[in-house]
């Protein structure tokens, strides 16, 4: 009843859902220099094999706080097509014209979908998306190339593809070296793939991180044990299309995993150092205390790393979201007035298995 | 990336979810003679102007076990007609064949969508969609009526067709008079009609209960809460189609709206007595105390009634769902061997403003 | 563990639980001269018959954002008295010392404890609890006066104490002419007392709202479902326990129980215009729009008032919390240039049955 | 105003909570031979440095399902003392009473609380805790030995007490040797130390899992969320406190801790047996479908073993709780009658970083 004759309706009921985003959307701060934008640029609709109606992919990034999503419908894959005939822009015409009213950014995209090699791979900042129809995969790149769009690779390690391990194919080589390969997907939806974060490190690809949802994200996604889709934060100097485009092409992101952010040392560092601050250093004969702040909505996990023995202190130590702390610190020698208590953020991942190595000075 | 070659994927997943079924699902006990059945007729896909795909519905159904469903896309209003060309039967058709592996009912209907009077109709247990899109109003009616269909008034009084007050038209009379109405829908979604309840009571009339869902469920429902769908229990002989539509057709229903039930006081007489059970009565010359358990997730709200004097007890009282509670009834005098301690149960509405006078006797 | 020697302990946790002030705070907005100061007078330990450690008590306070809080040990009621010996001001000294971290205000106070009539009443402000542990009822009252506590009586409709009915008693008249009485409890945890409500009006008294808390908060309240405690809004002129006594002698409280404020009307309709501000009005000659924002975290529920016939609008309308709605009134006749909506906004609560009368102009 | 005089109430409510046991339950399987039973052997109250009355934590255990727990207040920590004037049994003589009505079984111990080495231990089915208050560690594992107590050593990995690594001292092998030590928690609260198990294993130790709650247990874990407290799972005979010493003494256990079970292999492969039934195998030419369902509240977390490279299959599969799985073979080469597929369970611990083999055979 609800969604009828809104435009006649007596009374149109337009809820903006304010309330919601304050507890989806997930506090994660700034850097000096770029703004921290959270993206997700893969999922689909009823267009392609999704199972909502466009519009209902903004109001979810809206209600999540999300700032920019990319529509990618598979172009070689359209369960519903018996029922839905549309050219391959058509969602993200519905979705762009819904978007106005809620300051979400959208991004035409489509995922070129084919057997490994090369598996799938999103062309992103498309201008029309149907000209990647083709029979041969390397047109699709081509097309997508031609028009200047964003290239990654998806899902890399899915068992479907690759059943045994997470393999780079020569023709992963060919596109590479042929610019129709910016980036890969290091996370898509439940998993994370470490292999992936290494040939982003060595051959200077951009990370992403994605939902690729297809059902209603509710159904994939708990928000109420404050669970948060896989996303790509992007550290753009604008929020824009532009803007993020930019960072993208520059390499400026990360990806946001369960309680995981991946990606290289020098955003994480950056990162960590606005989310946690120190807020007083109280120091005695016996022992030092941090008060440190984390304004974030993001939990760190630390693990001691290698220390001067007269520094005594916590093996391993959560600092929560949004919280504050003391952190003491015991002097095994009295006299000592200076130190560096050293530690590896865990859960900000610089490379497969390593945490961010990081220090209290004082 | 899940939904995708589903058919051909190394490793398919079939969640079905089972888990989530015990969380949604809300334990309301049989009658002696009938079935409780679960069930909510009135629902909208991407075929009218709903926001989902038609499956979504039947696993939206399936987790909250819900027994029976029934689609009903407008006729007359479709707005995604640009891009989605089917007849009316087809959602149905879908959901048919995808509800075979759920254990869910779905029932063929259609929503005759007019202005006030008459208002927007839902036809259900229909055989064929396509007749109903005609013209003059009468005309579709006699076409559900042609296929034995049974007709209720959707949401009797919604303010963008009634909104002063909820008012019966003469076109109410004649449609009823002609056969074409055995039910009223009592409440919709978030709204309760007391004068539709009246209507039932003194017509005869069939009370329906429906979600009238359009968005993803849970963005209207936030089960997380304990909160449920509006919809119909059907008091059935068998859980088939033809022992929901022999209910129906004796009006054996009451509406879950909420936390209350509204219904025909024989059924809410039988149904709180087969959630609330009596264990034990334990009596001294001071006090009765009845240990009481309710084998429900029904909530029970108790209010006293015209009692004893020398019967001294509570006020109002809630006896939680799935709890066990000792209920005191202090004695005035000390002589009393027996008596009644009267109350109404408030949130069992068996007319507008009334709910169901009980009693416990010792 | 993590309690045990805190003090001696290599890494001390202080969690402030700063993240979770977001998730439990309820904000409901300033008025123009007066903070709105979240208060709660009513409360027990381990003191009396309570069940957690008093600082329990300042932890749940801070989490859910209270301003101050009053602790009100039973004087005559102390179940644990044979483990625990303790004078009367023991919980409010450990409480006191503890919240100095925690910027909570905690107000001594005592519940004088006694059978109806006068039943149970907290005496607030008080300086020292022991002069009131005294045989007659009257002495205990005119020891809490003498030192110029704020007194007010106890959930006045108490089954227990009030089986039939909510009597106001000679022993309570005899209180209030001796100045023994500012307030009454409108509301105490569960349950309101419409009768309270009538009798703060009509006295001149002061309304208080309160949790009368015993078990650990979550037991009782399900903040996950977005429930809060019952409370007092205090508007005071500042944060102080100065300022929360001058604004209760002045009568400036709201009780805040459920989803509904119960209070005097002119501070409801200040909070109402705090809370809902109109940010702009489309009009064309056949329909006015109103762009409204909800700022605060209190639903507001509007029910149509007596109006001009050509207004043609909502029957009932829930503004959501934190939300923005447009709200479509159709003209009747297109001549219209000016009118009034009126509506009632019934959870907004001025007396026994009657919400609060507002309109919205254009 | 709630637990006031429930003795005397006009109303007195024993609220059971049934429906909250079946919220915060968890189901776990039982064995061929044994019961399993949750039982949690580590807690404190107000009566140590606890912060709950004694009876609260029966209610806690009641409502989550435990059929055991031990109360261990420590000896020699009592910050409370000058307010709470009380022998060494007092606070489980409160809970013994209380449980009588909650089928919860209440086992008496003490903490044993000293500086490493040795640290704190728990000395549970004591008969009488005060002689265990002496001036040397050795004099009070000698009273609870006397007792014919099960002790064991508490969070060996606590970092206040072993700053640098978990170890073991020449004090635990003297206590170990003189029969004062038949058990380790291998979990204890938020932490997990994989040393500890390693010791269970190697010298024939019974693994615990306890939470040592001192806050309101909702404070620590978030049941909303799906969490639960650090347990031990206990295979007995019979749910009775001998029966429970009866596995303590055999090492039948199992260590419940976030999503993981550690524990023998023995224990977890026929804890999985019991979870995790395959209803039907179906298989043609091209593929096996191992329909598979899992009975119990647990996920398993399964990982690709060494297998024969005609069988194509999943690389991790997460198996929900509750629920029912097709899990899907392909097989390379079409001549292929039977094979096995197997795998690791990730989450079923057997040894440091180490899960349980298992396969599923056609």
């Amino acid at each position: 009843m609800k969604k009828l004759f809104l435009s006649l309706a007596l009374c149109g009921i337009v809820q903006m859902g304010f309330g919601q985003v304050v507890d989806k959307s997930i506090d994660i701060p700034d850097l000096d220099k770029y703004q921290t934008l959270k993206c997700d640029f893969h999922m689909h609709t009823v267009f392609s094999d999704g199972l909502v109606w466009p519009t209902v992919r903004v109001d979810e990034a809206y209600s999540e706080g999300l700032d920019a999503i990319a529509i990618t419908e598979h172009i070689e894959y359209r369960p519903h097509k018996k029922d839905i005939q549309a050219d391959h822009n058509r969602s993200y015409e519905i979705m762009k014209d819904y978007a106005k009213n809620k300051d979400v950014i959208v991004i035409k995209g489509s995922e070129i979908t084919r057997p490994m090699a090369p598996g799938h791979h999103n062309a992103i900042f498309l201008t029309d998306s149907n000209p990647l129809d083709t029979k041969d995969y390397k047109d699709a790149f081509q097309a997508a190339k031609s028009q200047e769009a964003f290239i990654f690779w998806n899902h890399p390690g899915w068992d479907s593809q690759q059943p045994e391990e997470t393999k780079w194919w020569k023709e992963h080589t060919e596109l590479y070296n042929n610019g129709c390969m910016q980036g890969i997907e290091v996370a898509n939806g439940e998993h994370y793939y470490p292999e992936a974060l290494q040939w982003c490190l060595d051959k200077k690809l951009t990370m992403i991180g994605t939902s690729d949802i297809h059902q209603p994200i509710q159904t994939n996604i708990d928000f109420n044990k404050g669970e948060h889709r896989t996303m790509t934060l992007v550290f753009a100097k604008e929020r824009t299309p532009e803007g993020i485009r930019e960072a993208l092409d520059n390499r400026r992101t990360a990806v946001f995993f369960k309680d995981m952010i991946i990606g290289e040392e020098q955003w994480l560092r950056e990162l960590f150092g606005k989310s946690v601050t120190i807020e007083k250093i109280n120091k005695n004969e016996k022992r030092v205390q941090f008060v440190v702040r984390n304004n974030s909505d993001l939990p760190f996990y630390l693990k001691k790393g290698e220390h001067d023995a007269n520094l005594i202190y916590f093996r391993t130590y959560t600092i929560e979201p949004k919280s504050k702390h003391t952190i003491t610190v015991k002097l095994g020698d009295a006299g000592i007035t200076s130190g560096k208590v050293n530690f590896e953020v865990t859960n900000m991942v610089v490379k497969p298995g390593k945490g961010l190595d990081c220090q209290f000075s004082f």
